[in-house]
């Protein structure tokens, strides 16, 4: 077992991002971490550690973090973390077909924060939300009213189909902790069409609810580690992109 | 090994769209797939075949197409598909480390072809592209001043970095079949911009070349199992989107 090694995350400080679903799998495992880029800079954290760990980690170049260390391994992107974290650390199914099917819901998770992601930035995440609002009240419309709840009915139509008390039946897996980020973060950025539609998916919150209730992941929502959304992140909260 | 069970695509006809990566690696292995709604309507293909198999194939719901059936498994997910067939078939490294490095540059490229879809649909992709042309010109220009060349020098530097011949060193893997796939749909759709862009990295052309002149990927590539690009997909020639 790897866990006697210190995992390093790096990830920008200072935004959940897509960097706290790698946490939360830390976090429910009980695997020690390391999270390189809040250290002060003074001991190699804030935002040059990113860029630091972009330009010179060993091993396979990254395209953009969350990046993981683990040992003489150095792997990215947020899905493919938490299955590699999920299958070491038990929060993945035991076959190799349970843990596609495990991915394969992580990367449906992956498309829609993607998705909500662009709500605020649909032309380009280099320039500013104030410089794409009418593209982005364009997108965010779309998003609210045909995604949104599409998505919801998808994750809810897996779990019934599953039968609970997780989305793949009688185990907790990666994907569920990473839908209990994705919900609070819809429920954050657009609280009116997420209190809308999730109407329509109670077990879905139950789920939800179940999540943060794990002994690690309420002590850690509890904690100074966990950070809130705000606006530099994903999930945004802009009130002309979620009207009531 | 389940080769002796055919393997089922599921996939939108008509386009090469995201079902061409799971050709791809079905085809460099030389497992035999059905390729389900290409059969005749009358036969049970067409699009009615992807509608049924969102609504009732056995197992784990799909968000959406492609769907693979593996036998008793069914699981979706471009990206998924390709590691769960790469693995099976090898085309994956043989440790979970490595696998974990294939599926990020799988991953990768996902994130590449989303945001070159996304070039022609900023707005929804419930909506027409002629709907959404000023939000489409604008993102496009984004993507080929900005994100193509910083995918290419991505790619390329992973190739710098293991040294050749394939992303990972000296095996091929399912994400140098995804690779060439995005660099030939790359440059259908930005013709000016790929040529400008992709001169600067002539070590991932001959990747996309040494992928090609496999001899299944050759022989493939020159059967009429193969499907053209066109403007219903995901790479789409638009020329407002890539002026000269």
């Amino acid at each position: 077992m790897p866990t006697a090694d210190l995992y390093e995350l790096y990830y920008w400080p200072g935004i959940p991002g897509r960097g706290e679903f790698v946490r939360l799998v830390c976090e429910d495992a009980g695997a020690p971490y390391l999270d390189v880029a809040r250290r002060p800079a003074s001991e190699g954290g804030g935002e040059a550690a990113i860029v630091r760990a972009l330009e010179s980690l060993p091993g396979l170049p990254a395209f953009a973090p969350p990046i993981l260390r683990a040992g003489d391994l150095v792997i990215a992107q947020t899905a493919n973390i938490c299955g590699f974290l999920g299958d070491r650390h038990d929060l993945s199914p035991g076959t190799d077909g349970g843990r596609a099917e495990a991915m394969q819901l992580q990367l449906t998770i992956s498309d829609l924060v993607a998705e909500a992601h662009d709500t605020h930035h649909p032309i380009s995440s280099a320039q500013y939300y104030e410089d794409q609002r009418d593209a982005a009240a364009l997108r965010a419309a779309a998003f609210r009213d045909a995604r949104l709840p599409k998505f919801l009915a998808y994750f809810d139509r897996v779990l019934q189909r599953s039968g609970g008390p997780w989305l793949l039946g009688e185990a907790c897996c990666h994907a569920d902790l990473s839908l209990l980020q994705a919900l609070l973060g819809l429920e954050y950025a657009f609280p009116h069409a997420f209190a809308r539609h999730a109407r329509g998916t109670p077990a879905l919150l139950r789920l939800g609810d179940r999540v943060a209730a794990r002994p690690r992941i309420a002590a850690y929502l509890a904690s100074p580690r966990r950070l809130a959304f705000n606006e530099h992140g994903i999930f945004r909260r802009y009130p002309d992109l979620d009207p009531s």
